[in-house]
């Protein structure tokens, strides 16, 4: 299983790195991290994260696409080179998974259009504008809609891929994980103590 | 706010990013990178996170030392050259928090003698080895002694930055804070549901 995980200036820390904490432990998976540019990518937060350029992704190992959210969604949202690329990744990939306003950048691919997604709940109303043709969810942890997992805002993107996990490994894996990272988690994705 | 992040290879990721997550939502708050040879650290789940050298760290902004646990620490804690810097660092620091099995490492200076800390508890038997004149807490979200604070398994270190913004800055802020994360905080660091 590989995922291949995009990354923009300012992207929000924990989106990712929450996510690749549940992947990291999956017995056959390997996490490698793009970016338009290629090169460090930082945020606020100080990190930098070395990425490939995203032109680099391997076409027969598109398993997963992991889209994380943050502010720089709101500039990515308007590159429609990203936007392309993303959309040919996105029709690619078996799983397209997303954390908080990931979604509102995916979106703007048209891949979600006419399919249910969530995203942070702070900036719903942004994200709603990004594409109304999504059916967008104000009161969900996480939603599953065909081969697309959106998740609510930052750190329910851990309950959203302990979620996959459960549905592709089985829950007692992903159980088990979450023992192992000692994480309690919210593993019904109704049940949402942030919506709208 | 100064927060010195100490990593080094095979940290654990969400150790790292779950507690910067935290600090990177702190008005007064830069998060830097160290490590003992400075350049790109990484770990099995992929990420390569750039550092400086340790050295470099700047002595009077020594506000928090920031240390997690991974795999890693199992050769760390034979470092005699990064023991010695942690010392000085911990020493000279106005607060040292660790996750997982970042307290072992730091237990290896001998700054923790006498005092409470926890610690991962999937490792808990080899923690209490590191050194047996540290009172090892088997049931705690994370203990507090002084200016030291050293929180139990991986996600564990959320919970406990949070704690920590609530004791220096007011619970209010730590609230809001896991509200902007969505995140469920365990805000009460007796209650240990992976207690040994």
């Amino acid at each position: 299983m590989i995922v291949n995980v995009l990354l923009f200036p300012q992207f929000e820390t924990l989106d990712v790195f929450g996510p690749v904490e549940i992947f990291g432990k999956l017995p056959d998976c390997r996490i490698l991290y793009y970016s338009e540019s290629g090169g460090l990518i930082g945020n606020s937060d100080g990190v930098q994260i070395n990425t490939q350029k995203i032109e680099l992704v391997e076409e027969d190992k598109l398993d997963i696409l992991f889209i994380p959210g943050g502010l720089g969604t709101r500039q990515e949202v308007n590159s429609l080179n990203l936007i392309q690329i993303l959309k040919h990744l996105g029709q690619k990939s078996q799983y397209v998974l997303t954390v908080c306003t990931g979604s509102a950048l995916l979106s703007k691919t048209g891949l979600l259009d006419g399919l249910k997604a969530t995203s942070n709940k702070r900036s719903f109303e942004w994200v709603k504008g990004c594409n109304n043709e999504v059916e967008w969810i104000g009161s969900a942890r996480w939603v599953v809609d065909g081969k697309y997992y959106t998740s609510s805002g930052i750190s329910a993107g851990i309950d959203m891929t302990l979620g996959f996990v459960a549905d592709i490994y089985g829950r007692e894996l992903a159980e088990q994980i979450a023992k192992r990272i000692e994480y309690g988690w919210n593993s019904n994705k109704g049940i949402d103590d942030f919506a709208v």
